[in-house]
C-alpha cells in the first residue's frame, strides 16, 4: 500500500522542514517543546551561543515584509551560530522577471542550508520546499492566510508553560481564540495544534463577518458574543485586527469592535481565575486589547516573544539535524 | 537627603547607559577616553576582534536614518565580537501602529542587550533606558536637537591627541565651534565635555539666527565675525550646514555663507599655528568648508573618524560592564 | 625605462586589487582557479568556514543595487571569517551631497581592509582604488559597461571544469558568446579572459545593432546568425537580454529576440555534442533560452553560481594576502 509522504516529513517520519502544524503528530510537537525548553536557559546564560549550525548559510527569504519575524529567526540562527543573510526579495532578481523557483534554485546552489521563507502566497513554502535540493532545509515563516506555524508553537510552548505552574495540562485546558479568525494564519496554526495537544475545549470568537466556515467540523465551538466566548476558558489568545479590515465592509469601526469584542479587565473577570491573555502581537491597544489588560498580570504576550526564540531554535535545530 | 539619581549612572556612579554627556564628571569622560585609547590599537592588529561582548546581542534603533553612523557601531559592536541586529524601524512594526514602548518592550523580550538609538525628537533614548529591563543598556546615537555624546567623546579624544603632541592639556586650549549651532547636537554635546574638562576658552561663532540663547550663561563666547572668533584658537570646529537651513529663510545662500562663515586657507592663518580644524561629516566642501582647508594637513577629519570607532568600543563594553 | 605600473598588482606583479581581466597574464587566472579550486571543497564540508580573513572588515558599496551579486560576496566573505558590512549607499552620505571620494575616505577611516565595488559607471572602482589607504584592496563587482571581472573569472572556472572532464583544455575551444554584447561587462570580461587563455576560436553572435565595433580586432569572429554563430562550438555563453533594450529601438520585440537568437534544443543541436551551456542569469526564459535548455543535461547554471563563491572566496583571500 503506498502512502504519499508528509512533504516535512523523511521517510523515518522525522521533520526536514516545518511548513504547517497540520499533520504532525502529538509526539512531533512534544518533541519540539521539549528542545525549545533546553534552548530558554541559553538565552539567560552570559554568552548566549551555541555552535548547532557553525558554518550553516541561513537565507531569510521575506517575499512579504516582517522585520519583527524575521528578526526573530535571525536571532535564533545566530544564537545557533549560523550565517545568515537576510535578502531583500523586494529588490533582488523576482523583480527583474526571474521566477521564484529559479531564484530558489540559484540560492540553493550558493549552498544555503535553511530557507526562511515568508509569503503572501499560502503554499509558497511548500512549491519551495518541494524545489530545493535534498541537504536544504524550509521554515516556513508565514504564507497567506495559510499557516504561520513557529507562533503557533511558541503559543503551545506559552500555554505549556503558564498552565504546568496552575497544574494544568492540555488535556484539561477551555482556550478561547478571539477575533478576525477568518483571516488569521496563527489561528489556523494554534487550532491544529490545539487539537493534536489534546485540548477538549476550543473556542473561536468573533463577529461572523470575521469566522471562517467549517469550524465546527474541527471541533470548534464557535462564539459571536464576547462575554460568552470568554467564559470560564483558562486561555484568551486575542488576534490583531489588521487596520486594512477597518476601512473595508467587514467591520463598522475601531470604537465599535472594542466595544463588542475588546478584552477589558470586565470581561477578563468571566475568564477563568489566573486565565491567560496572549497576543502575537503588534498590538493595537485600544482595539483588540484594553492597555491595562495588556500590562497587567495575565497577560503573558512578552513571554510568548521570549519563548519564541527558543521554539525558532529548536525548529531550526531539529530540521537541520534531520536528513531527507 | 534624597536626590534624583542620574539616568545613566547606577547607584554607584557608574555608567549603565550613555544618553547625554551633561552631568559626566571629568572622571567619567577620562575613563571613557582612557579605554578608547587601549582599543585605537586593537584597530591596527591583524586580527580586530575583541571577546569581550561576545554572546551579546546588541539592536541598531535607527528611528532616523543615518548610514554613516549606524555603520560605525555596527563596525564597534562586530570588532567586540557582538551579534549585530540592524532593524529597518521605518518599515516595521511602529509603522504598523504599534506604539515605541511596545516596540522596544517586545525587543527586550527577545533578550537584546544593548540598543543604540537614533531618533529625531529629543529625550526618546531616555524614554527607553527609563523602560528597558535592568539588565539591558541604551546609547544614545543622537537624538533630535539634543545630543550626539559619542561625537563629543570622539571630538574629546582627537583634541586630546593632538594637543598632547603640542604638549597641551584641555586646560590649556582656546576652541571655537562654528556653524549652525542652534540646531547642532554635536556642538551641545561637545560644549558639556569641553566645559567639564576644563578648557578656559570656548567660543562659538556663527550667523546670529543660527546661535542659540544662553550660551554665555554655559560660560561661552559668541562671535557672529568669522575672523574674531578663530584668532588664536587651537582647535576649530566646524559644523555641518544642512541644506535645508539654506533653503529657510534663516539664511541668505550657501554662496553667502562660505563668504562669511566658511574656513578658508587665509582664515584658518589667523588661528594659532599648528591648530587643528574638525568636522563631523559629512562636508559639504565649498559651503563651510574650502576644499583645500578639508584636505590640508591641520584637518583632522578622517583621524577623528577613526577615534570613532575606538570611542564606541569603549562606551558599549563599559556600559556592558557595569548593572543597573 | 619607466613604465606605468598596473593598477592591481604591485610592483612584484602580485594581485593587490581586482578591477579587470584585462592586462592580467595567463599566470594571474590560473592562480586564482587553481586557489578556487581548493575552496569549491570546503563549501562542501560540514562547516564551511576558513579563518583567512578573521577579523577583516568587508564593504559592500554597491551604487548600483544587484542582490543577488552582493548576496554571493557575503557569501564569499563570512566564509572566509571576514566580518561584513552592507552600506545601503541609496540611503547614505552620498545621499547627503558628499562626494564619492570622501564617502571612501571615511570608510577607510574606519579601517575597512576591503570594498566590493558595483557602480554604474564605467571606471568608478579604478578610481577607488587610486584612493584607498595601502592597506585596502578594492574588488569590482561590476562597473557599468566596462567589467564584471569574478563573474568571468567564473565563467573561466566553469568551462576548465567541464572541459577537463571532456579531455579538452581552453587551447582546444570553440567558444561562442551570443546576444546584448554591445551593453555587457560580462562578455568584455570574457573575452579577455578567453583570449588570455589561449581560446583558438572565439565567436560573437547576435543583432549588428548589439555587437560593438571593434570584436574582429580583438580576434573574435562575428556572427549576425545564431545558427552559424553556434555551429561545432564547444561551448555556449548566453547573454542576459536587458526589459530595457527591448523598449528600445535596437530590437523589434522579445518574440522575435527568441525567434532569431532563442537558445532552443533544435539549434543547441548545431553545437558539439556534450557543448556546455552557460548564463550569467538572471534568465529571462522564452527570451534568450527556451525553458527546457536551461533545464537541460548541458547547461550548467548553477554550477556556475556554485563555483562563483569559490572563485570569490579566491579573489578575496588572494588579494588581501599581497602588500601594496
Amino acid at each position: 500500500m503506498l502512502s504519499k509522504r508528509h512533504p516535512q516529513l523523511n521517510k523515518n517520519g522525522e521533520l526536514i522542514h516545518l511548513l504547517t502544524l497540520e499533520g504532525l503528530s502529538r509526539a512531533h510537537l512534544n518533541q519540539i517543546l521539549d528542545t525549545a525548553a533546553s534552548f530558554v536557559t541559553v538565552s539567560d546564560q552570559e554568552v548566549k551561543k551555541l555552535p548547532i549550525l557553525r558554518g550553516k548559510s541561513v537565507f531569510n527569504l521575506f517575499f512579504e515584509n516582517s522585520t519583527r519575524t524575521r528578526t526573530t529567526f535571525e536571532i535564533a540562527a545566530k544564537r545557533l551560530s549560523a550565517d545568515v543573510f537576510n535578502l531583500d526579495i523586494q529588490r533582488s532578481s523576482t523583480a527583474k522577471g526571474e521566477t521564484m523557483l529559479d531564484t530558489i534554485a540559484n540560492l540553493s546552489a550558493m549552498q544555503a542550508d535553511m530557507f526562511v521563507v515568508r509569503h503572501s502566497s499560502s503554499g509558497a513554502p511548500f512549491l519551495i520546499a518541494e524545489h530545493v535540493a535534498p541537504h536544504v532545509h524550509v521554515v516556513n515563516a508565514g504564507d497567506g492566510r495559510h499557516a504561520h506555524p513557529t507562533q503557533g508553537l511558541l503559543d503551545m510552548y506559552t500555554i505549556r508553560h503558564f498552565m504546568a505552574k496552575r497544574g494544568k495540562q492540555f488535556t484539561d485546558l477551555r482556550v478561547a481564540i478571539v477575533g478576525d479568525i477568518l483571516h488569521s494564519r496563527v489561528a489556523r496554526s494554534d487550532i491544529h495544534a490545539l487539537s493534536t495537544l489534546g485540548v477538549p475545549e476550543l473556542r473561536a470568537v468573533g463577529p461572523l463577518t470575521l469566522l471562517p466556515g467549517g469550524l465546527e467540523e474541527m471541533g470548534v465551538r464557535v462564539f459571536s458574543k464576547m462575554d460568552e466566548g470568554i467564559k470560564d476558558v483558562d486561555v484568551i489568545i486575542m488576534l490583531r485586527l489588521q487596520n486594512e479590515r477597518m476601512k473595508g465592509a467587514l467591520l463598522p469601526s475601531a470604537q465599535e469592535y472594542f466595544e463588542h469584542y475588546g478584552l477589558t479587565r470586565e470581561r477578563l473577570a468571566l475568564a477563568a481565575p489566573n486565565a491567560i491573555v496572549m497576543h502575537p502581537g503588534p498590538m493595537n491597544r485600544g482595539v483588540e486589547i484594553a492597555s491595562d489588560v495588556a500590562d497587567g498580570e495575565q497577560a503573558v504576550i512578552l513571554d510568548q516573544v521570549t519563548f519564541g526564540i527558543a521554539v525558532r531554535m529548536a525548529v531550526m535545530s531539529l530540521v537541520a539535524g534531520n536528513k531527507a
